[in-house]
């Protein structure tokens, strides 16, 4: 992350805090190279090795604290203006800063709903009660989520033109798919030669690459978040693929689908066609609803009674999740109103938010048909990010 | 991490668990492409997005129960012996099998202790419990340390095998180092010289490229965990460099020791020598006290007080850690006795762990002087692994 938008997000942070009203918001870790908080890349950018704290205050003020040999590195990076370097411990050097600031709401990252706002270890939260034994401030504690959410959430400028980069980047590399796409290739044989082209274009993967591309032909495949198999693309099969790259820290999430034409087609068969519009037809419904303010359930809602009310099965997962440095990012998403989602999909959608949107269903003996695409929320709608796919995209050979 | 060593690790958990007396360890982890357990590596080898458990059983049984939709995936791999899908919440299959097998101790991942064993997040420590309410479960939570720091401790034939591969590749880039170095050469053209280097071999670097490797030249240099800076090699100098590589899954972590001559040098001044004397004498000291049963914090001080008696600053750090997929891992560690190092000085050691000895002095107006070898514990003493540096490198030009 460069250092330009980790300084916005500091900044962001604060004024978050004013908001919300929080006095102070610290992120405690360690060794974050084996257990990374996932703040730790958004307001901090660099590693480290022993137990720290990174506070930002509602006032303005941040501190580092971290192990003297690390100290440098922070002072080098001036993201925080006081760096305190300890040698033993960093309890005295802690309570010392927490005193001083005598914030009436300290936030710290735990949460049962958003995995990103969740970056405190159970052990770390047995230390940092042991460190404060003796103090009230326990008694402070809330969790950030919250103020994460808002943080990750709220794009600013210069991530918003990233990742407009980066869905071109990956709009251009389904285009190659398109012209690599014929009767007999495997969906491994797909995979592969995406792969080869971001490794060729110096982009990463958005996701595990077991299943980055995820590639389905034909009926009778893998379900979402399968990897690849040897199966062949044969004429008559749906086919779709799942993919995103990370393209300077930020990711991309999008699907296509495709019909192999048999001899003698010069057009997909009707119920391929009906799958495919159906699809379609449930994204842009959700798109001409989104706006600051609506509920993910509620868009989600939208999508799968379309679905259903067509004919088809409901897809066994959620409409979509929001983007951003992960691919699934952010705290509210366009999830149905099942335990395993938490409170994510009650939470009203904010400006600037980005989201995928990505229904499915299954056509029987054909294959999957999948659309995602990205949208942006604005003022008062949202905006498309992606040039939606409008069409199915026949492929002649 | 090969399947052969994830189906060593879990048959080797099975084991500790009857060892400890544990009737069931269970990890339970989301996301883990965000928040990872780094016990994950370890023993499943693929990530997960929903709420996930794995479950290992003192009797042999496993269990993994994950979303539906990832199902595929882990039955393909055979890990575990039993896979449960889920399509809306973990709780129903989780408390089923916890209530079936019935166990007096549950080892759940949380420790102040060790990083690698405490990748329970507190928001999940807290879901857990949910899910658990009205059984007794939660009262038969003990925590997961003393496996995993067995587990990843006790390297098997295969990884250490690997490792010493790792080791000796590592040496053969210091050597290509030691041709390189030469006056006017700044410490980022070295550290960039390596990094061209470990790309070059298709290895990647054992921890943040930042200070991966850590190279000082002369007097006044940062302390260790810093980076390169602009400074450049002069006659005079000590030079050192901290570097390591991953290599099939696992790291080496190593560090040599160079003077760069004068005109008409032909060895370097009496107090380099003794420094450097002093530091590779404490490692050889160490060495011939370390076996199985000896705790970390008296290695480490017969490292230190090797280095006091001669007249030197003690080191502010330990004197090492274990290596294995993490750079710094396992549980024990030649540590002092310093609250920031927990319980890890005063653990036993223990027969196939691998330890670097890293001890480090200042040799005033010429630099730092410190060497890193790697060692692993057998029956009854110890082995170097890396072929240890028994003399200073004399730079020429």
């Amino acid at each position: 992350m460069s250092a330009k938008i980790l300084k916005e997000k500091i900044q962001q942070a604060v004024e978050i805090l004013k908001e919300k009203n929080i006095d102070m918001w610290l992120t405690f870790v360690r060794e974050s190279s084996i257990t990374a908080d996932p703040v730790m890349d958004m307001i901090v950018g660099e590693g480290c090795t022993w137990q720290s704290a990174f506070i930002i205050c509602k006032d303005g003020d941040t501190y580092a604290i971290i192990g003297s040999l690390e100290k440098d590195k922070y002072e080098k990076n001036g993201l925080y203006k006081n760096v305190i370097g300890y040698l033993k411990s960093v309890r005295e050097p802690l309570v010392e800063t927490i005193s001083k600031k005598n914030p009436q709401k300290i936030a710290i990252n735990y949460s049962k709903n958003s995995v990103l706002a969740d970056g405190l270890t159970y052990g770390m939260y047995q230390i940092l009660l042991e460190h404060l034994e003796g103090t009230d401030y326990p008694n402070r504690f809330v969790n950030s989520e919250e103020i994460i959410s808002a943080l990750r959430g709220r794009k600013s400028s210069t991530e918003i033109s990233i990742m407009k980069e980066a869905i071109k980047e990956t709009l251009k590399i389904f285009d190659s798919v398109t012209r690599f796409i014929k009767p007999g290739v495997s969906e491994i044989q797909i995979a592969d030669y995406v792969k080869k082209l971001v490794k060729k274009k110096g982009f990463e993967l958005a996701w595990d690459e077991d299943h980055c591309p995820a590639v389905f032909t034909g009926p009778d495949t893998q379900g979402a978040h399968s990897g690849p198999t040897n199966k062949k693309v044969k004429p008559g099969h749906i086919l779709s693929m799942d993919f995103g790259i990370k393209y300077k820290g930020y990711c991309s999430d999008l699907q296509r689908t495709w019909y192999v034409l048999k001899k003698g087609e010069k057009k997909a068969p009707p119920e391929v066609e009906k799958g495919f519009n159906t699809i379609r037809d449930s994204i842009q419904m959700v798109a001409d609803q989104l706006k600051p303010g609506v509920k993910g359930c509620d868009m989600d809602e939208v999508a799968r009674n379309h679905i259903l009310a067509q004919g088809y099965d409901e897809y066994p997962h959620g409409l979509g999740h929001q983007v951003g440095k992960q691919v699934h990012d952010g705290g509210a998403g366009l999830y149905p109103r099942w335990e395993r989602y938490g409170n994510a999909p009650y939470l009203p959608l904010e400006e600037n938010q980005v989201f995928t949107i990505e229904p499915r269903l299954l056509v029987k003996e054909f294959g999957t048909s999948t659309v995602e695409e990205e949208v942006i929320i604005t003022k008062d709608g949202c905006k498309f990010l992606s040039k939606p796919q409008k069409k199915l995209m026949l492929i002649k050979r």
